[in-house]
């Protein structure tokens, strides 16, 4: 057989969901998983980010603690669903200062606060430096998934694109970015936004853009069995991206559309939900239309395929 | 600040209970978190386990698989909880054969459906080797919990003592020994056991020997502000913990009281209860007493403290 590297994580997950039994409401695959209890619908969703991978340069064990809880909470947030809380699993070397992992904490329950719950349980054993966070939600009205993008449907996104790549790649080269570092390392779970979209019946797909635009935009694309029509010039690029971009020699039109770690929202909806969107207070971009199939990049007129060039782990270590 | 190895994870979980606002219904602290939805008790709880601490020398990696599951399944048991099902986090080197993580998967699987239940998802990453599970149970009546324990009440264990030790020392030590190496390596989880005390009204407190028998006396005593009388000859040695003991040259005796790693359940009951407990088709003996104060093992008619010696945690590296 061939090595975890050599498949990718999507390919193996995948192939792990075929041999799920999969009667969850909403099956592995989403964010989140769902399931039904006594007709309350709860949203369940776990996600390990270790020291060495997700430690952006100049990181404060607080701000790490708070980014394991925010990837975690933004799983429940792409499924619309109102947080409930946290369970972390802390993993530290034994001769760690006690003072690690009481930062670390506090980070993961500032974030749980700002989510509206608290820390509800946890682990904490010897290891190489990990959060395992596992956050609870419950769907009180439509439930997000990526598979409900119709044709004729717009393509959205809250906040901006980039900049948490630009951050970490700043960070690594001593580059100081107040706005960049803070979207590397403090990512802003999108509940608000997610609950607007569930509870208003706007989206029609949803997912958080976790590993990369490219990415986001090819699995809903997948998971829906449509295409769509993506318009370079309308994507908000973060402020600083173009800036850290021209510094480091990187390629800005990269950071935006395959950086990854936004945690943003991407979701599609119809097109009468547009004013009911404009007269929220949701921060968001139309990016572009659900199409009959095909995922392009329209830049200057001229369409392009847009390949998914997004983060996949194991693959790009 | 003292680094964890000197502090140890119990005194470490303390004081991070005290700074978690805990307004769930059973705080952390118990073997799993408790939440009420609409009315709903959802039990929650979440444990990593790694291949450095966890591997018993000779385990395939679907027993792996198994065994993370269950030490999981174990924490929804001691609640006396209906288990939902499992997420499942699996952190491995990327240059691992991919037919690793499916094993792993499969064992879990197989553990989730030995509790009725499923895989409801989970994450890939690259990592060291490791599995943080999150189990999910419903309590449809009494919740168990380490703190009901009253003078007067009996105690209780299900199953054997010290087989899961024994299994590990001999594993190591290349003796193979069926009988121990599955208690070790394939623990089963009390939940049929667990569900039996809640819904009958049975437990006065319940909690799961992953520790050693000394530090769960020493738990449910501290947490309910009681102590116990054990009695030597009671306690259900495993059939081959002597032998192995013999031959390696081991205090038998400390395999039973601080061995852990049986996932077996200790509770409390009343007295009156006694009668259902033997009309049941659950495999428990009955080992001491519930008194006023102080833990005591009882030999021979002798009475000496039994201190509490169970496995911690980043102290015993």
């Amino acid at each position: 057989m061939a090595s975890l590297k050599d498949v990718g994580e999507r390919a193996l997950v995948d192939r792990i969901i075929r041999n799920v039994r999969g009667s969850a409401h909403i099956g592995p695959g989403d964010d989140a998983a769902c399931i039904d209890i006594n007709g309350t619908r709860i949203v369940v969703s776990t996600d390990v980010v270790t020291f060495e991978k997700h430690m952006v340069k100049g990181m404060t064990m607080e701000q790490f603690g708070w980014f394991s809880a925010a990837v975690n909470f933004s799983d429940i947030a792409s499924m619309g669903a109102r947080p409930l809380g946290i369970l972390a699993a802390v993993s530290l070397p034994s001769g760690t200062d006690e003072s690690v992992l009481y930062d670390i904490m506090d980070g993961i329950s500032q974030c749980a606060e700002f989510c509206g719950t608290e820390i509800l349980g946890g682990d904490t054993k010897t290891g190489y430096g990990s959060v395992c966070g596992t956050t609870l939600g419950v769907c009180d009205r439509n439930i997000l998934t990526r598979s409900g993008a119709r044709p004729g449907d717009l393509v959205a996104v809250t906040g901006s694109l980039g900049s948490a790549a630009a951050g970490w790649h700043a960070a690594l080269n001593d580059i100081r970015d107040d706005d960049s570092f803070s979207a590397a390392a403090l990512p802003v779970p999108r509940v608000k936004e997610g609950m607007f979209l569930s509870e208003n019946g706007i989206a029609t797909s949803c997912m958080d853009i976790s590993d990369g635009l490219s990415s986001t935009a090819a699995a809903i694309c997948g998971s829906s069995g449509v295409g769509m029509d993506i318009l370079w010039e309308s994507l908000p690029a973060g402020k600083s991206v173009a800036g850290i971009a021209g510094k480091l020699g990187l390629d800005a039109k990269d950071l935006v559309l395959n950086g990854g770690g936004e945690y943003e929202l991407m979701f599609t909806f119809r097109k009468g939900s547009l004013d009911m969107l404009h007269s929220s207070d949701i921060d968001f971009a139309v990016i572009g239309a659900v199409t009959g199939g095909g995922l392009n990049l329209i830049t200057d007129g001229k369409t392009a395929p847009l390949e998914d060039r997004g983060y996949e782990h194991f693959t790009k270590d």
